[in-house]
């Protein structure tokens, strides 16, 4: 039943054949996609990952290949030997790359056989998940996923040649590292031949990548493997890969200026479309200010409007007190939605809630003038001026939050997008990049009453800030950037702290004394004295980018092997039990009474 | 003090300047390897990763910068602004690339400061590893290991590029995975949310690449982090890199012309040396008869000669015992070490004891004829017939072991090595690549008197040996094979079994019943029942490939941050204690009493 290649070499994947080929006697290997019986023939559409090509069984080319071929079943592994031959017109199937040939087979070898499949192995496959997962290597043979296994192969090779050709090497930091003191939580490893002491598998390889920098590596880069064992909300896993890079001698403008072209080629080289460089570029606070957000989607407009000093003077007292406590009021137009109803209303005001505004003011648009429970506390002289800033027009529903300055972004921001999706605003094959610069150094963090660092305290701060570090720590900007495609944060990065004296600065600034980041940061403050260049650098979420540029909707449809919302491997049943004996070289004990596989 | 690079931008690398830059102004960057002062002038050999140029400062030029130069220390960071001048011939220095030239600096920023390194920054340093892996961020900036970590990076480069032009695609496969029941000992990494259970991190992914050949991905590759928790005797390290591979639809012969090809082109784009293919293949059985060894270093002669069938004829009592044993007499030439003392000859045969053999009997070939205790068990023609097996001239030293196969073999093969050594007959700039094949598929354990996979119980055996499987198990070959160089395994692999009646005879071969295989192998036997491809890979070690190639004696010097014997990193002082509450977290405890920070 079995048969082997022996004397047998492919000549072609399937999915090269062409009528370019026809008359030629080639060599194909493969699964058997579907099998038809027609008109006294066979056919088969034979599948390996470039698709599919009709292969034909005649009793009158070979009778025992025939009589083998009606044995055969989905997913079976075949090998043939046939000749290309060009189909007539009539039959010509548009919809397969190969639709005008089909291979008339001389020589069947039958490689294996095969159970069948608990799903189809097509793409859109209507089944739950954990099934995809469990039986994951027939998941991966649905054409869709191939080619995303492809395409994340391709965006590799594609980031590695550009960075290859621009001087980054690539250089491997340790996976068996030290568990830092802040971050997220580490997944620990328990170490035997060092007792009682754990290693961490590394969050991002930042320390290391600085250390090559002091080291003179100068441009260092690598698609690196990470960890955090965070609870899997959102569309995380325990492990994903970044790109990750570093560069000496070097200012913000080099790094961005590099990143996007490297980004451009990137999507050329991989869904073929051209991206403009430069990227526009959005200050935090412009981006806060316009859309309510440090990641923007501009894929469309709806702006955020700023009436703060039009409501100031208003009789209004939401917003007049608002404004007199610090806050602001803005709004956004959402076009043509002057027919909500009191409900959809409603609605949205529930919705702005959940980002604390408490409450959602809003004026109808109609050719009468604004309809508004608040129209009254206005003059005509402040609608007006409020129209003409949203160029509102009949039929529009202006939408009002009056706060302070993070709960307005937040909660407009969100609304915005609700909306964009909502009136079906966003168009899908846009692609727009961006970068946000100049994000504050600090927060004021109001648990721990201090400031702290928003990125990591390494982060340089731009130079005319430095005398504002102890006057006004919130006024400080860092050197820092995040590209942005589509709403989405891809990459982030900034230049880093190289002189002892801002270093210091830093450290006052977030209220830790010699000593303490002594303790914190014991050996990369040791290595900076030994005359570290000025540096900087980025990371960009190499799953998430590879999802967005094949419109997937999660990054496990990118990953090879993820892992489920509870950090289980389906297939493997990783993580597993294990035995006693292994625990107690480690010198740990489980404090879980008994351990059972969970099937 | 420190200055920035703020409106300067590097125009060219400091090793890459020549006399062909004569007259341009130029912008650099660096660490200052030297400081001379002579004449009035001040000389600072200024170094980064291509190499070191000489600047020169003049208060004829900028008095200014001549000021500051007086202040500038090893190590410290420089920006430079000045003219390229070829130098006057008796001022060439032959010895670094740059040595026609000087740059005559206008501008000088010190970027920053450097205390006093705790060692030379400059090649051949005698210093105490573990200095060196304390301040790794200095040792990596010897132009050795800056070489060393360039190399690594082409090396990687020229991998994947010929990988990629092969059709092969980069997958990941999990760092996050199950505890394998055999091999080595395993990482273990506890797991929060699924507590009591543990992730293991892979010692290969082996498993994940044969599950993506049944997903259809064809051609698979990655360059990949793996990890064994073992005893760290010789050259090993508790992290390591393979360069992985494997391949659908191929046999012995692809996998063997493809990889030498690949290997053959690492040589060129690394080292620049030309490597002739196809490389010479030795079956296990040849290796072993002819070298002693499964991993023959073939820069020198000194073959095995066999003379069985002389021994088993003569009067000495010890050889023709052997030979009566089922075991054979074999011996090696010394060329020209016919002047060896009796002392010399007694440490050769301690030497050979360490590889259980009992006895080292030897000839001295003098123009008298042989002198031995042992020469007067011989007659004339069978000591004319030994002489001329080995090709003995007069001056050599013949040594023969008498014993079974394994112990002749191993014995044997190193004495040959430690011969050759000592003697000096290893040329150090040859690379002998070879392919060693036709394993043994089983061998016999003896404590558990069983029959055990050599390799891997998926390992392929050759077809033709397939009925031996049940009635000799010794004497059916793998198809495995063994890439050496210079006596050094650098890269193993095998065709795998894809064939559930050829996997069944095999699990009955090393006495495992059907519960047994699906308990061990679970997931893997299940996957293999849906259309398993025929399919064959290879790994290669890639740091020891990297280390042999750029000569260098430890596999330490080309990893970027090594760990110590005690698997233990000097420089981030991994691994460390951990606070109780992250063990709580994650349900385990520690046995240990108390950890305290090591120093």
């Amino acid at each position: 039943m079995f048969e082997s290649m022996h004397g047998l070499s492919r000549t072609h994947y399937c999915g090269e054949l062409s009528a370019g080929e026809n008359g030629q006697t080639v060599t194909l290997t493969g699964w058997v996609d579907t099998r038809r019986d027609h008109g006294g023939l066979i056919f088969v559409d034979l599948r390996d990952r470039t698709g599919i090509v009709q292969v034909v069984f005649s009793p009158d080319i070979n009778k025992e290949s025939f009589a083998k071929a009606e044995g055969v079943r989905s997913e079976y592994v075949l090998a043939v030997v046939g000749r290309v031959s060009v189909r007539p017109e009539e039959s010509v199937n548009p919809n397969i790359s190969t639709g005008e040939i089909e291979v008339l087979v001389d020589e069947l070898r039958i490689l294996n056989k095969a159970k069948t499949p608990p799903f189809y192995i097509e793409d859109g496959v209507d089944v739950d998940e954990n099934l995809r997962l469990r039986y994951r290597y027939l998941d991966l043979r649905r054409p869709e996923m191939q080619r995303a296994m492809m395409m994340r192969n391709r965006a590799a090779k594609s980031v590695r040649d550009f960075l290859d050709e621009h001087g980054f090497w690539e250089i491997e930091t340790p996976m068996l590292t030290r568990s830092t003191p802040e971050g997220a939580r580490d997944y620990l490893v328990p170490s035997r031949l060092n007792p009682g002491r754990f290693y961490a598998l590394p969050q991002s390889p930042q320390l290391f990548k600085q250390i090559l920098m002091v080291a003179g590596m100068d441009r260092y880069y690598q698609i690196v493997r990470c960890f955090r064992d965070e609870d899997l909300r959102a569309d995380r896993q325990p492990e994903f890969t970044q790109v990750d890079l570093e560069m000496s001698f070097v200012d913000v403008e080099d790094v961005l200026s590099l990143m996007e072209k490297m980004i451009a080629r990137l999507c050329r080289d991989t869904i073929g479309i051209e991206v403009t460089t430069p990227f526009p570029r959005l200050t935090y606070r412009e981006a806060m200010d316009r859309y309510g957000s440090d990641k923007p989607d501009t894929r469309f407009g709806m702006e955020l409007v700023d009436i703060t000093d039009v409501a100031a003077g208003c009789g209004f007292k939401v917003f007049t007190s608002a404004v007199e406590n610090g806050g602001q009021v803005r709004g956004i137009n959402a076009r043509g939605c002057g027919s909500y109803s009191r409900k959809d209303i409603d609605e949205l005001t529930k919705f702005a809630a959940i980002y604390r505004a408490r409450g959602l003011a809003y004026f109808i648009v109609t050719a009468e003038g604004v309809k508004s429970p608040i129209a009254k506390f206005f003059n005509e002289q402040e609608i007006t001026s409020i129209l003409e800033r949203f160029k509102a027009e009949e039929g529009d529903l202006l939408l009002f939050v009056a706060d302070q300055p993070d709960v307005v972004a937040a909660s407009l921001g969100a609304l915005r997008l609700h909306l964009a999706e909502r009136l079906n605003l966003i168009p899908a094959d846009q692609f727009n990049f961006l970068w946000v610069t100049d994000f504050p150094l600090l927060e004021y963090d109001g648990e721990e009453q201090r400031w702290v660092a928003m990125h990591h305290p390494f982060t340089s701060p731009r130079e005319e800030d430095l005398p504002f570090l102890q006057s006004d720590p919130g006024k400080v900007r860092a050197r820092a950037y995040d590209m942005v495609l589509n709403g989405i944060e891809i990459g982030g990065g900034s230049i880093r702290i190289h002189r002892r004296d801002v270093q210091e600065m830093m450290f006052d600034a977030i209220g830790l004394t010699k000593e303490e980041a002594r303790e914190k940061f014991g050996f990369m403050l040791e290595a900076f004295e030994y005359g570290t260049p000025p540096h900087g650098g980025i990371a960009f979420g190499f799953d998430r980018l590879v999802m967005l540029l094949l419109g997937r909707k999660t990054i496990r449809d990118v990953i090879p092997f993820p892992k489920t919302q509870s950090a289980a491997d389906l297939m493997t049943m990783a993580p597993g039990p294990v035995d006693e004996r292994q625990l107690k070289e480690l010198y740990i004990k489980t404090t879980v009474k008994k351990t059972t596989e969970k099937k």
